[in-house]
Parts: C-alpha cells; sequence; structure tokens
C-alpha cells in the first residue's frame, strides 16, 4: 500500500557534541518518506520548498524512489529553515532560529495520483493544512498525525478539530503532558484519546515509546546505541517506519501496530546514528532486520522454567 | 536460598501532590526486605534505629516474616531520618533534610546465623560499611549493591575499591553519568563495568530499567500506572523483587536475570501506588504474578505473520 507524508523540507542548521552541519538536507517530510521507503516501494512526498532549494538534494529523494510529484518549489521563494543546538546528553536542545519562509503560504493541491494514498501521515504543520491534505484523499486506510507545542498552543480549536478526524497521533512526553494536562501518561493517554484518535503514539526519545491502542498499552525502547550522532528527525523517521510497516499489512491489526512500532524504533535508531538523515542514505532493509531481531533479544521476557526452587508465596 | 538486606531503616518526611506523610516507615532496608519476601521466605534485615523507633513499625517489619536479628536498637539514640517533597510529575524531589543520627556511628555485626546468606543486597550507604557487611558473608552467590551521587563524589576511593567485589550495581541513570563521567548510557555502562561489577543495573523512573550482563543488553519498562502516590522506596523494592527473585532461582543465569529484572519493577510498581511502603504491606504473591503476565503483554513482540503482503527491499 502507499504512503503519503506531508510536511516540512527544509534546510537544518544542526550542532551537537559530536559536530556542526549548516544547511543540511533536513525536514519532518524528508525523514518521514526517506524511512517509509525501506517497507513501502510507493511514497509519495507533500512538501514545498523554495527556488533556493539545490538539486543534489532533490536527486537524494528522487534518487531513493521517493515520489515527488507533490513536492512543490515555489519560485524566487526561500527554503523553510530551522537551527538547533543539542546538549551534552543529547536529551535536550534550544531552538536557535525558525525561518518559516516558503511555509507560510504554504496551501498544499495533492496530484491527482496522491489521492488513493493509503497511509497518511501528517508530519508537524498548521493543523489546518493537515486538515487540507487529508480531506485530499479519499479512503485512506490509516491517518497518522504529528504536531508540537506551538500548535496546542496557538491554534487549539483547529488541532482539536483534526485531532476528531485521524486515527492515530504520534507526540512526545512533555506534548503529551501539555495536551491533556495532566503529568501522569496513561491519564494524560486517556484524556486525549477521548479527543478523537483511537491510537495514541508517545515517544519518549532515549527511553522508547508508548503506544495505546484499544485496552492494550505496549512499550518499546529505543535501541540502545553507543554513538548517538545526531538525534534530529529521529521521531519523523520513527513515524516513517511506523508507517511503512503498516503499509505492508493486510490488516492493521493489534499485532500489526506492535510491529510496527519497533519497525519505527529500529529505523529511527539508524537515523540518529549519523548527522542530519544519513544514517538512511545507505541503510538496507536487511540492516534492519537483523536490528529487528537484536530488538527481540533486548526485550523478550524468559518464560520461568523449572531451575526455581522456591515459590513461598 | 536467603536474602540479606543492609540499609537504612528510617523515618520519611514525605510531600507529594497527592499528599503528606510525617514520620513514615522508610529506608533501604525496609523496602528491600519488604519486597523481597515475597519471592524467599528467608529475608534478613540488617540496619540501626534509635530507641525513638516505634514498636508498630518493628512489628511491620516482624509480622511479614522478615528476620529482625540484625536490627540494631541503640540506646539513647534518635532514628535516621529524611525529608523530601516531590515535583508535579513526580520525576524531581528535593531533598528537604537528612538527619544521619545513629546512622553516623553505624558498624554493623552480622549475627552468626546471618553469614551464610546467599544473596546479599548492599542498600545505599558509605561504601565502607558496605564493604564490611560483605566481608562478613561467607560465601555469597551473588551481592548486589547500590550508592549514590554523595558517595560518587565524597568518597570516591572506597567505592571503587568496593566496586571490585561486588557482583552487580544498581544504581540510576544520573548516578551512571556521575560515576562514568559520560552521558551516553552503553558507553557509561562499559565504562563502570571496567571498574568490577559484571552486572550493571540501570534504573530510570518512570522510563524502567536496562541491564547489562555478559554481551546481554536487556530492557524493561515501568509498569505503566494511572495512580501514583508515591515514588519513594521504588529503586529499593526493584532491587528487592530482583533479589528475591534470584534467591529462587537454581542457577543465577541469563535468563533468570532477565527475569528477576521483571519481578523487581513490577514489586516496585506495586510500592508507588500507595504512600511510603505500604503498597508492600498486603501484596499478594498471585497478585506480583497477575501484573509479570500483563508485564509480557506490554513488551511482547508479536512474531511476523502471513499477512504481510509487501516487503520490497
Amino acid at each position: 500500500m502507499s504512503v503519503l507524508a506531508v510536511g516540512t523540507v527544509a534546510f537544518d542548521d544542526i550542532e551537537t557534541p559530536f559536530g556542526k552541519r549548516d544547511k543540511e538536507l533536513g525536514g519532518s517530510a524528508t525523514y518521514i518518506t526517506l524511512a517509509a521507503r525501506f517497507m513501502s516501494s510507493d511514497v509519495k512526498l507533500v512538501a514545498v520548498v523554495g527556488d533556493d532549494f539545490p538539486d543534489e538534494y532533490i536527486d537524494v529523494l528522487r534518487s531513493r524512489g521517493i515520489d515527488l510529484e507533490g513536492l512543490e518549489v515555489e519560485r524566487d521563494g526561500q527554503t523553510f529553515a530551522w537551527g538547533g543546538k543539542y546538549h551534552y546528553d543529547l536529551n535536550n536542545r534550544d531552538t536557535l532560529f525558525t525561518d518559516l519562509n516558503v511555509l507560510s503560504s504554504f496551501d498544499p493541491v495533492l496530484p491527482e495520483s496522491y489521492q488513493a494514498s493509503r497511509i497518511v501521515c501528517l508530519g508537524n504543520l498548521d493543523p489546518s493544512v493537515q486538515e487540507s491534505v487529508m480531506k485530499q484523499v479519499d479512503d485512506p486506510a490509516m491517518v497518522l498525525c504529528d504536531t508540537m507545542n506551538y500548535w496546542i498552543e496557538h491554534t487549539p480549536d483547529s488541532l482539536k478539530d483534526l485531532l476528531g478526524k485521524i486515527d492515530c497521533l504520534v507526540i512526545n512526553d512533555s506534548e503529551a503532558r501539555e495536551l491533556s494536562g495532566v503529568p501522569n501518561l496513561v491519564l494524560a493517554a486517556r484524556r486525549i484519546r477521548s479527543m478523537g484518535p483511537e491510537i495514541l503514539i508517545i515517544k519518549k526519545g532515549e527511553h522508547g515509546a508508548l503506544m495505546f491502542a484499544g485496552e492494550t498499552v505496549f512499550s518499546v525502547p529505543a535501541f540502545p546505541l553507543e554513538n548517538i550522532q545526531d538525534p534530529t528527525g529521529a521521531g519523523d523517521a520513527f513515524m516513517g517506519g511506523f508507517a511503512g510497516h503498516l503499509s505492508g499489512c493486510r490488516d492493521i491489526n493489534l499485532d500489526a501496530l506492535k510491529r510496527a512500532l519497533v519497525y519505527g524504533s529500529v529505523v529511527a535508531s539508524y537515523s540518529v546514528e549519523q548527522f542530519g538523515p544519513e544514517g538512511l542514505y545507505d541503510l538496507t532493509r536487511s540492516e534492519i532486520e537483523g536490528r529487528i531481531d537484536a530488538f527481540r533479544d533486548l526485550t523478550t521476557i524468559p518464560m520461568s522454567s523449572i531451575e526455581s526452587i522456591d515459590s513461598s508465596s
């Protein structure tokens, strides 16, 4: 099944304790599509850039099979740009600047070939733009949505309107606490799901993610890594891996959702090992499957054995 | 097999967003022993209190089968007291006071009946006291040790001396970063294990725990709870549950260690649902086993099924 991702394609200035890059290829749509393409041969991107956007970056996406018919290039426009600096433990970052540029007037019109997309990823954007894209898809099997504190604070009405229409919200723990107004994540999940989304995924950075679906809670850790260069885009790569796996499932049932969460976590783990999205450039499906196996070893609880000699109660 | 725990037995003044208690029964040895007793019928406590310590609290421990021959009552002494206030999300707390009192001259001498203990838990204390207790046990199958930032900063030499002699260190993530001097937990684990302990468990509060043993990394989440009243003692209850499970295993192999980590997490989850150690008072082994089953549902990754229709590489 096809995966459609709307979001940003951007210039990122990134500084981490391990290096510094200017005008790195970035943006939520970039990471989502580069991550989804390992599990789906039909990945479509919707975004806008200015005519300052280099062909070299277009080629990064096109050469990896991403459908770019929905990438609008605005004449005389400047590409959206973001700068951030990470603290020493990589768990916190300061945003240095955000230049919306062409994003401020982004009003996407989907190519006709996009309208039959099955899995829709609404990357972090103005909720009204996210809703507009969703409405242009005929009959999606699943709509996933990200958001951020800015929209929770500044456009609460259009965000709440959107939440009533999507299937799955994917946000981080601080956003879940802010959106719900409660610090306990289990209670926060209940309150957020009462706003609409049947499925809620709470991302916790280096601590993994929690998924709430039906009566089920499912937990995945982040894959333990010795070498983390740059966490930028990890949450988007996670969403892309999650969506990619679902696109290959006949039924999107609970088991499929659980496995998708593991794929999301594994693809994100490869993304953070290099700067920008470079960790996703030459990655292979078999490398992903190898880390999926390692992930099982990391989390599988052995059954009790006959070795138990004492079971006092 | 028997479990011996040395640590504090204390008066705790606790304030959380959900209530306030003065002179609550507390201390690391209290939580460790109350948690271990569900999996072991032979749990021995080593600690000191003043003669201001009420019989009522002694009875809490004795009536639950804890061997108190090693609990010293110092005449005219004041019991160790600690006060803490938790922030709204329960992840951070301020220590309001720490009155060492009888703890400042604590020099435990083990009763003869304690010397054959098999699993030894060195609760957070001066490392030289921890080492003195360890040396009085003849041939333990396993020595577990907790510590805290204070000892890392103030008694680094005696801590390092101790680390060379124990089997398993159990500390939280900020302590692991401070002890190793590196922010990445995988690298921190490698460095700490090179100081001695073959097994390292890093506790991450609401995010669960990581265990490093041999070439293996194993991850458990915290059990998701709607109702957390008081996180005090959770790390000690975790250690007690971990030690308790190991005490029932004929071989302390990797599978046993993994299961023990789950028992630790589950017993800790019951502890935080009530104030002080009260969540451990009337808990039953069958309630623990029920939550162990729920824990498997929370973490078990379903195998791939035939439903996959797309596996492009």
